[in-house]
């Protein structure tokens, strides 16, 4: 029988790629990536700072150019490949990343009356210009609907579908006004492809609706008109207007049309998996199950879980969301992460530049910071230069470095940043297990766990647990390659589908005896920061954390 | 009448500088500066980086080199200058630096038997080589003397007098065993201008005896025999072999001899006036006078102040020395001091090279830093690095940074660390007013001082204060000079001779309404984190610090 591909859609923040993977397997055969052309990246910026919008012609474009190309790149490069060998697609997306669009579903942003208007376009998952309507959001819920914030960690974010509609209500109103409703770019873009955008039939994912819109069956979707209503009218009224079937992965949103078949010379029919944001489907491609952590670290990171779902899940307190099916059907799908990882080392290198930009790079200053002995530099750091995602839900936190001599070098703020890091992931592990949660095994994917096993060297040593990495470079584009094999038929379930065609790299980290015993000691100062920062009630002294940490530095070095 | 002059011998950590100053109105006509020849920069080091020695042959050839220049470019400078003219010599020297000594007191380092033996050498203030003792005179004197404690903020230092004698007993035998006595630099360097240097007729100054070897007239001199025999008996046998009579800056030690007259040109029998440290005369030089703060401002700082010494003053917790007669005759002499300020800034620049050299150095970094305004960073530091002297007293503690986000700055890390050393300025000063020691003015002196504007308006605005700054550019030399003056009978005390001859630079840093309201706000946030990592007895919640440096700074970005 000849071999059967599917294709993963990835549409990242700066660019989008087309991955098409062999169904039996999980082998990657062919990939094709596209920067967007509009603004800096693909980022439409303005004076504002907190600004960050994407055009979604971007993302029509994108479709088609990646998806052409993909397929010219496979018949190259797998003898005898055709495209009807492709038996189904899925898509990721970043968010929340939320479009307004007419009653067709087309985006505003088409329409030459709002052809340059920032409102008009896909607000960014990074947009940050709705910290008021957030902060007005999570109160209102706090007062009125504290089961809302129960399952996106107690706080709903300025990042969020709701807060972003609500700035645009504020702010656009002629946008506002002119859209007929609003959707998630993960769900545009499979609706797109399978020309169901209009809101009334469009099939919505529970993976962005469930984690960015407080959507949740037990309360027949999202939140309800009235509670709407009083943030603004105008957005009570909307609510009829939202997309309501929300489905899994494992749902077909549509089917490719002949239109894009044409253009990309892909069968007209494929079947197109309902579409969920990237780190849930990077966690499906890099092979999720219960009892695996899933780490996903670039700039910041994702933390994922899945709770068999046969039994209902504890709230877990600052967690950013457990929503039913979000990652994989009939799973709890549970969401934590960091607000900043790569980016506190990109700041330290690209902001600080110590030793100039020669001796400051990553490379160098992480050769010598693999050459220092856990608590030999003295310092501690807490990793909140952009604020903490989990367990405190806080954006207004910031960075922290202590224990810093007159002889303090990069090399070790560099790693001392690095442990940070590690500190903030080990809290989140205790915080999941405190609630039941076991974290057996770490899979961790993405840009760093590729690329810096000083890194992962450090996270083993500081979590006391092996990290393994995901066999995967693109575990969002394979993720999504997965839905797509599931929609098509390919297997019964995503987990028969995983087992297939996710897996691990051979080796990985094993945690060290004696780094795991003074990392053990460090954290116990970690979290004192942690909580007496971070937290309201927590009272103490810290008169011995930098005696301690001196103590510590003192026998490491004899 | 012709003029008179008086000359000042400064001895510093690197070199020696002699300066002639007109006793008429403190005009400073000749200079010469030699650097000491053995060791790095004048001090000899081990593979112990706790160990910093110097050579009494670097003092005893500085003196007569820089005497003879001097002299000989006074010549050249003034019109007529004749050598007769020079009517009294002061000395300041750094401190503790004591030296063992024989019988005649002769320096062991130039017995040939201890030629090369470090121990045999004066031992430097920086040498920390009797960290352990003197944890344990601290700790005897707790349980036996607490009055020796309560005069030098509570805790005997690892630099001072009879740490490092009793260090030398422990590791050295040979060399303490062949010791007859130990002297001071500060009060061996007048007794070998003045051929007095045999122990028991040597006359010691009352400023180091009393800031560094606990010596006071209230308990007969030097700690009691019973006392230094707990901690070794040889150490109470040698109390009976140190020199006893402690006298003031405004005691001549003894007269020039012929032998030195002969080789420096000077006239023979020129009053020779008794040793200070360099600090305390450096205060003489700036004027120092009660109500006014003095400041001496290098890589690190020493707060001088004077109290009438008509009373007694209460003893004030965690000043490093409360001394009566130390600073000016007659009066109290309190001494306090941040352990690290320029050193601070010069870790930043040359550890953490922000930049690369190129754009890091300290002038660009203080340019950048001078265009942000208070509160606009968020960021907030603490100026531990090298400890904490005044008012916690206490090495073990480190630097800390907190506010820092993805975007924060060189300039803006470099403004939080000056503002650091503000506030624990700030802290130093609020400490002395809280126990009745007022402070109406401050005046600035040393190298920070000299040259960096925007350093003393940072602390003119941190303080609430006008800062001013010491109109000669060498205040202890200067000081030291006037000491000279007062011996040879030009004036009738000390007082008057500062009138004439110290003075202020014009102009001055007046405190900025704003600034100084902003940096309140801040001072509140330091203090918190300055007394939950610094004292044993603070207990409270830091929950609000980032929260309120953000807040700071979104209303001054507005």
């Amino acid at each position: 029988m000849s071999e059967r591909y599917t294709i993963g859609l990835d549409y990242g923040t700066n660019s989008v790629r087309a991955l098409v993977v062999n169904t039996a397997n999980g082998q990657e055969v062919a990939t094709a990536v596209w920067k967007y052309q509009h603004g800096t990246d693909g980022v439409m910026l303005s004076h504002d700072p907190n600004l960050a919008r994407q055009h979604p012609a971007d993302y029509v474009r994108g479709a088609a150019i990646t998806l052409k190309q993909v397929v010219q790149i496979a018949r190259k490069k797998v003898r005898g490949f055709k495209p009807e060998q492709v038996i189904g697609l899925g898509v990721d997306t970043t968010g929340s990343t939320p479009l307004p669009v007419d009653a067709q579903g087309r985006p505003l942003a088409f329409d030459p009356r709002f052809a340059n208007h920032p409102a008009a376009m896909a607000w960014l998952w990074k947009d940050h210009t709705s910290i008021a309507e957030a902060a007005e959001i999570t109160e209102l819920a706090r007062r009125r609907r504290p089961k809302y914030l129960a399952k996106c960690g107690g706080v709903y974010s300025s990042e969020w579908f709701f807060s972003k509609i609500l700035h645009c209500r504020r702010t656009a109103p002629k946008v506002f006004a002119a859209a007929h409703s609003w959707v998630e770019c993960a769900d545009w873009v499979p609706a797109m492809l399978t020309g169901s955008e209009a809101p009334d039939r469009l099939q919505i994912g529970i993976c962005a609706a469930g984690h960015k819109a407080m959507f949740n069956a037990a309360w027949g979707g999202y939140p309800d008109a009235g509670f709407l209503a009083q943030l603004d009218p105008q957005l009570g009224l909307l609510r009829s207007r939202l997309p309501k079937r929300a489905g899994t992965i494992a749902q077909a949103a549509g089917r490719l049309t002949a239109a894009w078949a044409q253009r990309t010379g892909l069968p007209a029919g494929l079947p197109v998996a309902v579409g969920a944001l990237d780190a849930h489907l990077g966690a499906v491609g890099s092979g999720i199950a219960p009892g695996a952590l899933v780490k996903i670290i670039g700039t910041s990171t994702c933390d994922m879980m899945v709770v068999p779902g046969g039994k209902p899940l504890a709230d877990v307190p600052g967690l950013c969301g457990i929503v039913s099916g979000s990652i994989l059907p009939g799973y709890h799908g549970l969401e934590a992460g960091q607000s900043a990882v790569g980016d506190i080392f990109n700041w330290f290198v690209n902001y600080l530049q110590p030793g100039g930009r020669q001796s400051g790079g990553h490379e160098a200053l992480t050769a010598a910071a693999a050459r220092l002995r856990p608590g030999e530099s003295g310092l501690l750091a807490l990793d909140w230069n952009n604020g903490n995602r989990t367990v405190l839900v806080d954006q207004r936190l910031t960075g922290l470095l202590l224990g810093q001599t007159l002889y303090t070098t990069p090399a070790e703020i560099y790693r001392a940043l690095i442990e940070a890091t590690a500190f903030g992931a080990l809290t989140i592990i205790n915080r999941l297990e405190a609630y039941g949660v076991k974290v057996r095994h770490i899979i961790n994917c993405g840009g760093i766990a590729e690329k810096n096993p000083v890194v992962m060297q450090i996270y083993a040593d500081v979590t006391g647990r092996p990290m393994r990495v995901s066999r995967s470079a693109q575990t969002c584009a394979l993720g999504a390659a997965i839905a797509g094999a599931v929609v098509a038929g390919a297997y019964p379930n995503c987990e028969a589908a995983q087992r297939a065609m996710t897996g691990l790299k051979p080796g990985g980290f094993k945690p060290g005896r004696t780094a795991h015993a003074i990392y053990r000691e460090l954290y116990t100062h970690y979290k004192k920061l942690h909580d007496v920062f971070g937290t309201k009630n927590w009272k103490g002294n810290l008169y011995d954390v930098m005696k301690g940490l001196l103590a510590i530095r003192g026998r490491v070095r004899k």
